[in-house]
């Protein structure tokens, strides 16, 4: 069963050893393990709901606690601490687009304001309930989670938007397809959820992040059916797609898409590469993109995360070994890890591997062979679950992530963690912050950054020590140039930085955009925009 | 000097010879040299400026008259019959972004409605001043023609919008990049134009559609500077830049651009394979797209597109060598002439090319050699001057094109050609249709078909025989569920296709984003729609 308030299955655990325990310790002080809400607590205390008997929704605590919250800092605050916050009203769970649009209808009927469901996972407050004198409804897609059609000739299929990461790829695979979409959430987000957050997955240098993927949607907005897209490319008119894309419910429900696929491929590795400093390894990766290499992933993490992944990893002694060679060629404090995937045909992997590890070798990069690529590939959806473990401990842990032209990318890696540590020592505390380049682009790249501190252990203290956080971090990414988001979305958290991105009248276009779809304004209210 | 009322340089013909007139006599008949007008008798025509004396435009008769048209085909029978219709009353040629501004504010202060000027090659009509009872004015971007910054780590340059193809490459030539966009009207059209229409170059397979090269814009819109665009990717938001490209000025002036470069390669080289028939030729072209090779162009001629290109070639022996060659493989009547470029490094090149043929012979293509595509690439932007020989027999030329899922592919272009033939039989005429597909995406493939017709001599009857033409051929296309527009965009001809395509939803939010940030309707009203 899915945890109700953390991440992942109640029987998945992420194992945090001595040597790890010891390491946080270190770097942030010792954690004050919390005292959590049980959900019947949290059932017991939820308001009645406010839609009249015999509305088509169901309104059972336990559904409506369920549905109320996502991943975010303040969602987990929420959930740990008992203090749930506005619930919707009922939930509807509709088994088809026609069942969506008569869901919305029905939430129109009764003055009620929607916030549409896909897997749950937003980090950024995309389910927020607003505290409203009105009902409030969710119209969850997550029964929408089938395969619909394959073109095996377009190399389109097309989805109920509720389809969970790995329900669409088990379901294409027996066609010999497959998406390609990996984001860290992927045992739960949605392929719906993907397209109206604009995410990106690990490998979106091969495979493109949710844009190049997404061919085609049909929606059910308050003014009726909305298609949108379906041939490869046009010059008629602005694409209105990309309207959808990042949309995050604020124009309508989107029902089903239709997603380009790729062909299975005859291989994939995963290879670890340790530099001797940032410098050599942030060059060597945009060497790599530039150089058009057919790579399926770079993802380099800085000092602080390698040192970090290699402490929490829970293999002192293979760590030692590792460190031992890596000294004899020269790398030594400071190192950067980095990880490469290559994916495609046999001839192609070969080729670009060669091709890869040479650039890494003019940058004093050491290649360590495929064994910490294996293990890594193993855990790329594990990551997440590491927050259940550290909470317990007593720290909490969020992530702020961006993108930035090379030029800036250093600069603004630097700045969001020193912005991290400020914010902290206002607090008197101190903060583990660490970072990784996720996305390459030959413009330049994402910059994905973790910070682990001590729960205040009161929630109000917990929330106030996170917006200080939140609040320092995001201006120093907008003060550098960075994108608020770069594959979280925007949601209620990054709302009052989206203007300096789009500016006035790009605001003014957004609300235009949502008004024309949804005049009367009950579409995910407070997203995006208020 | 570029010709007024045809394309390229007074100086530059095509010429064709015999053999070239007796196919095109026996495919549509005897043509009759028209008697055209002469830039003295239009200037003498044109109605005096409407501006107050003393209005911030230049108002000189033959600036007037050459801000009038584009290419379109109503562009050409209104100046090659002086029946020029409505002119602007006044030019702004701006240097700046700021003189640009200007220029839009002077506007709004007369009253005057703005059509926005690039490099004059629209082939739909972007260029049509409306017939209304109040000022109109060009704002040309002509003298914002240069490069502006260079960023050699991030791989961006501004530009003018006003810049031209060759002066883009030239410019960045001395920087060792390139942009890599060369559409058809590359020799004029400005970087400015190819992305507010949407335009898409002849090497998009490895370049990318403008889109994907349009990093980041600035604007003049009638409520003030608009800027989109900066990141390499985001999910803050849907993406405003995809509302600037296609936009057809109609929500503001784009005056500088920032664009996404690409290294010089070290080779590049074109390929002539010929293959038995359709059928097979479009396998092989699909297959080689959706195995993801690293080529530059692939360019399908149908059976009659190339019989023409071998007939109008003008080396009747050359191509008697050429079909005695083909006949030995087994290549003889319904062949179908692939044109692919390889570029990169030497060694990415020689791989390319190698995977690309071993397709083709898996599909009984023949590689005829390098020697033709050489031809065929010193010629690329040549093929609009055959229009200027054409009308000078007697022929009247016009293109359309579209993009759809591969499997539809074979159908519309059939359905396009036939629906030609159908208008001009109601016409009492024949007409000469041939198709290419010119570029490949996995999901499908665009589609371009070449129309020749007698002129009818008459303005009135040639525009009526092209009427009848055009709605046939765009009927065909919305019902085959093509884009009305993969590279050329909608202008004033395709706008009544539009709403099949976007929608009553889609058209009310194009109109809801003009009315957002030009309240009064003065930008290029009527382009895209009314």
């Amino acid at each position: 069963m899915r945890r109700w308030n953390g991440w992942g299955e109640d029987s998945d655990d992420y194992a945090l050893g001595d040597d790890a325990r010891a390491f946080l310790k270190d770097r942030v002080g010792a954690g004050t393990a919390p005292r959590d809400a049980v959900l019947q607590q949290v059932l017991e205390a939820l308001p009645a709901s406010r839609l009249p008997s015999g509305a088509p929704f169901e309104t059972e605590a336990r559904l409506r606690v369920l549905h109320a919250r996502g991943q975010s800092f303040p969602d987990w605050v929420a959930l740990r601490s008992g203090r749930v916050g506005p619930c919707a009203d009922g939930v509807a769970l509709p088994s088809s687009h026609d069942e969506a649009a008569q869901a919305l209808a029905s939430a129109r009927r009764l003055g009620a304001l929607v916030v549409p469901y896909g897997g749950g996972t937003s980090v950024v407050g995309h389910l927020a309930v607003p505290p409203v004198d009105r009902p409030v409804v969710n119209i969850s897609l997550e029964r929408m989670n089938r395969l619909l059609s394959v073109d095996d000739k377009a190399w389109l299929a097309s989805f109920g938007a509720g389809t969970p990461g790995p329900q669409v790829e088990a379901q294409l695979r027996s066609h010999g397809f497959m998406l390609g979409h990996f984001p860290q959430s992927y045992p739960y987000s949605t392929v719906g959820g993907w397209v109206v957050t604009r995410s990106s997955g690990q490998q979106s240098l091969r495979y493109g992040r949710i844009e190049q993927m997404f061919a085609s949607g049909r929606l059910a907005t308050p003014r009726g059916q909305w298609s949108v897209g379906g041939v490869p490319a046009s010059s008629a008119g602005p694409d209105l797609r990309e309207i959808v894309l990042g949309s995050e419910g604020r124009v309508g429900l989107l029902t089903e898409v239709s997603m380009r696929l790729r062909r299975l491929p005859e291989e994939e590795s995963f290879h670890g590469v340790f530099f001797p400093d940032w410098a050599s390894a942030v060059d060597a990766v945009r060497a790599m993109v530039q150089a058009d290499l057919p790579l399926s992933m770079l993802r380099l993490s800085n000092e602080i995360e390698t040192e970090t992944q290699l402490r929490l990893a829970g293999h002192p002694q293979m760590i030692r070994w590792l460190q031992r060679y890596l000294g004899m060629r020269g790398i030594d404090r400071g190192q950067c890890m980095l990880m490469l995937a290559v994916t495609g045909t046999l001839a192609e992997c070969r080729r670009t591997r060669r091709d890869a590890l040479a650039i890494a070798k003019r940058h004093r990069g050491v290649h360590v062979g495929k064994g910490m690529g294996k293990t890594w590939a193993r855990n790329r959806f594990r990551g997440p679950l590491l927050r259940n473990a550290l909470w317990e401990l007593g720290y909490a842990a969020d992530t702020v992530e961006t993108c930035v032209n090379w030029p800036a990318a250093t600069g603004l890696m630097r700045a969001i963690e020193q912005a991290a540590h400020d914010a902290m020592a206002a607090e008197n505390e101190r903060i583990h912050a660490f970072t990784h380049l996720s996305h390459v682009y030959r413009q330049g790249c994402s910059i994905y950054s973790t910070f682990v501190f001590r729960s205040a252990g009161d929630p109000d203290a917990n929330l106030e020590r996170w917006r200080k956080l939140k609040s320092r971090v995001s201006e120093a990414i907008v003060a550098h140039g960075g994108t608020i988001s770069h594959q979280h979305g925007v949601g209620v958290d990054h709302a009052p930085y989206l203007p300096a991105e789009k500016g006035a009248l790009g605001m003014d276009l957004l609300r235009a955009v949502a008004r024309e779809l949804d005049p009367d304004g009950i579409m995910n209210p407070g997203k995006l925009f208020s």
